[in-house]
């Protein structure tokens, strides 16, 4: 049976554990200094059709963090959603590296802010008041933590909250792809034409092995980023291996069509369980995550077959897809699921 | 022509990449609870015969300063080599990592610290009194960077000077395979025998694409590790490829077969330059590197015909060998120095 | 006129300047090696009726940034107040002395936490799972924020929330002397007695020029503090005139006199304006804070007549007694105040 | 008998004690909003004849400390003499208040540090390359630990050295009193004129009881200071009461006057002890230190009767004068060291 904890649960897209291997033979300048680099750099400034400046690292929680750490000093505040990854998952790695920055976190339904939360807590914030934090960044997630995505119109209204209080933008973006994937709209269009200064690019979920890039479109500010990076032990020596991951993954929409793969899965779960007797789908599905209510013996009989997904409070679970969920996997869930509603 | 600039050139040896591919395919759980990890493990506990903590990142850099946080309060000191890595290329990561403790650089000759000199810092330092950074750690390098190697009666004095003053010891093994081939002990002998409370064992330059492992004898020093690693950002999610690397490495003494061929190509290109006119081997050659001092017109030779190397001041270069290195390559090297000098 | 903004506008006790320029005559040792130093800690183990360890600093955010350090790591989370001065005052101080922990803001009637909000936040946290931050420490504040006073059961009952999880407890008690004075029990009663396992004793507020102290009821538990004092530029040389102030101040019940007096004062304030048309009452007043909503009209008149004092929201002020302050003041505000009520 | 230990076991001038006490008397705007923190500022922009930006604080480590982090990035590296105190007796204050940065120690004699060796380790430093902490500060002590002084000239030179290389000029001014009245020039001429940008002007050790200012001499460096000083938990909320001393001690040339009896009487323990048989005079006596060796029964003659002093290595011993040294106290001193080294 399948284990929709998470898509970090899944392996990685054979195209990129190819590229890998192939990158594996032979010399190569280390730190950054190797051919791949170079044409990662490359590839991300034609995807995102403007010159980036592009720092790969191994994890999400250091890209999140280090980028942070390039927007906020450490007497800022950090504005996110109070079910942010930064937040609740990366046990204090956006404040290890600020230099203890405070997150400050925002209600919003769906996993979403809203631009007028985010401009009522910098209203009260105390802006020059040595006593007081001062407001730094905004940190949005796309795909957000419910599983939803901000169109470039919310986007937009949030950065605007944002900028017009000298505030910087960062997305975090580990399932980065599926937001696009979903809006099908340019990459451009829900990062730099919206605003957002620096995005952390999620590869491993989307079905590298570890492989996450921080992108800055305004290159300034990514000034002393290469000391960060270094200092906190994320410069990888053969670089090749983050950047040949990142390279095949993004050749040919490799990752566009993992990811909407990924969301197909999503999208079937919904439409096999929505409309039943006892199923309350938790949040609107527009990426790969279902949040969804099931009654006890639906959710026993799922964990006997052997299903693997978290369970939230009451009832709540979160199912996620990935590039490889088999739709055999999906639908073998849904028939368990729907039988046990029916018995019921 | 080959690159000798340093070990972080190469590629990574097949049976590596082929245990990556291996683990690439189906589901596993992420953060360190797959069942590699625990593979790993024990693995590392037959190895080092007793029963280890084991914690893969993916770079040197983020097992030595994590592995000193572990060991050193922020008004902690670290006593290490004034040419130590921690020191010399870390760009300051074990004062981010600590909190701000301090390295104090002490002198020795091949890149050995000697028991005196230790104690006499520590003897110096004023412990206990307020004004003064404590004495905490010393951070030994085996193999050391000037390609040196301490044996374990060396190692038991270094040790003795530092337990005695209540100063734990942390080993850079970036280069620990270098050493264990070398002196043909027991990987125990040079390290929690001799008294080593932590050790990071490096895999990437010994042939993985980019693993390394903090290993703590004392499980009991590890007990906030987990938080320090992920706080850091060094908590890869799908953990299987940081551990499937290292496995594959430690398998059928995989990672010793591939140092004693690096040493070797070491001892050949000094075999080769020894003796001639105008070279002098710095230091003595007992791992994968080789120091050595050739006349310009060699050095210029060299470089024309392709090779790469570091130089240092004054005629002085550095050659390391890797796991890879092509005799041949090692022989063209010679051919043309030797041929240089016999112009000259 | 009077100012009412804070205690920290009054002046300081003559008691406390006498002793101050007795002090100043002749030569003593430095860094807290001087006798009025050890007169102190020996006052303090009288009035807290046990031998405590006790730090003299120069403000009320060191001492509370220092002792929160000594109890949480990097990776941990202090459970407050949302109103806190820790959280709300000290622009990240303690994330800065900490080295980066968090803290977590727990709502509550008139600045009040309570046991099941604290116990509830703890069963939230994911104590031992690597992604969270970890419960360190509850920080309560006596007097709080609100100028209420938590009662010896009160206190007991939060102190086993916290202790019950492995949880360390901080008392802000930059209105200490406030609270003791009101409750009339004794300093025990409300720290040590109660499980409060380091204090924070606010000088300065009540009558010092700048002088607090950290106390710790369990002297193990300060083994490092000397060097985070230092570390943080908080050991002052010329130590006798930190100790002299608060050895003034705590000889012969001066505190707690002149604490009652303050108290008093609000009291008057309050009993001079309750039950007026218009007025409303915030929390009540156990302190020398007394929060109050006025009409804009009396509130317009009493700034014209010169009184000075902090407005809150809609109308709600602030107005702080401290051990100097004029009953002839008090009177003189409550006289214009209900003039213009009763115009109105 | 006398100590002669440091001076900061002096007590402190009573015109420093009187305007103490002056100023306790009443209300005033807290955090530095007071009129004697404005007069402060006031007087010290025409001592120094240019607009200064002023923030008092309680001890030299933190002005030192504070004032380094408003320098130097976390990856940064300062440059000091090997002697400094911010490198021997802050116990790491500088690292914690900079996030991390490192002290690189220079040698240099008589505690004085050389254009050469500064331009030289800048050049070895590697700047740039990520590897590397990155050259940004230099530290000056003025007088030096050496108990010398810095000329002019010897000032422009060593900043040159490093602005033009990008690096920034800090002073450590705790005996900046001492080399001002030894020096007679005006205090321009050995900071801003010199090119020195930000000063930290010690009052404590010359007469204040603890009060110390960190000075920027150009403002726009000091923009985020406030916030460091805050977070730091060295914003004194009555801050009237540092201002008081710092303004006191400098009104009328007080500061100066103090200093010049402070060195008359180092001058007057030289001029007793030169040339006397066994007798070594360290360094140039230029501020109120002197270091001079004697012989053992001269030391053991000398704390029989009482007096106190520092010993170094090898019958080196530190004296050190203050405002109040007592010239009966000095002939004292001479009198039994002179009696007991002629009768060996």
């Amino acid at each position: 049976m399948h284990d929709f904890r998470s898509d970090n649960v899944a392996g990685a897209a054979p195209e990129v554990v190819s590229a890998l291997a192939a990158a594996s033979i032979g010399s190569a300048s280390p730190y950054g200094a190797d051919p791949l680099t170079a044409r990662l750099t490359e590839r991300l400034s034609a995807i995102f059709e403007t010159a980036v400046a592009v720092y790969p690292v191994a994890t999400g929680t250091a890209a999140n963090a280090l980028a942070l750490s390039a927007l906020v000093p450490p007497f800022g505040a950090v504005y996110c959603h109070d079910e942010a990854h930064i937040l609740a998952d990366e046990c204090g790695a956006p404040e290890f590296f600020t230099g203890g920055a405070r997150l400050i976190p925002l209600p919003g339904a769906h996993g979403k802010l809203t631009p007028e939360s985010v401009a009522r807590a910098i209203a009260r914030a105390g802006v020059g008041v040595v006593h007081k934090v001062q407001p730094a960044a905004l940190s949005l997630s796309q795909a957000t933590e419910a599983g939803t995505v901000y169109t470039p119109a919310e986007l937009d209204a949030l950065v605007e909250a944002a900028h017009s209080n000298g505030v910087a933008v960062h997305m975090d973006g580990a399932r980065f792809a599926n937001a696009v994937a979903r809006l099908g709209c340019a990459p451009a269009d829900i990062t730099w034409r919206a605003g957002v200064d620096v995005l952390t690019l999620g590869g491993t979920k989307g079905g590298c092995l570890a492989a996450e890039a921080v992108i800055f479109f305004n290159p300034a500010m990514a000034e002393d980023f290469g000391f960060a990076r270094k200092r906190g032990g994320h410069l990888v020596s053969k670089s090749r291996f983050l950047s040949a991951q990142l390279d095949a993954w993004l050749t040919d929409d490799l990752w566009l069509r993992l990811a909407r793969h990924a969301n197909a899965m999503a999208d079937r779960l919904a439409a096999g369980l929505c409309g039943r007797p006892g199923v309350v789908i938790e949040h609107p599905v527009e990426a790969n995550e279902l949040f969804v209510r099931l009654p006890e013996p639906a959710l026993t009989a799922l964990e006997t077959a052997g299903f693997q997904f978290y369970r939230w409070d009451d009832g709540l679970i979160r199912l996620v897809t990935a590039f490889d969920t088999p739709a055999a996997a999906v639908d073998a869930f849904v028939k368990i699921a729907t039988d046990t509603l029916e018995k019921a």
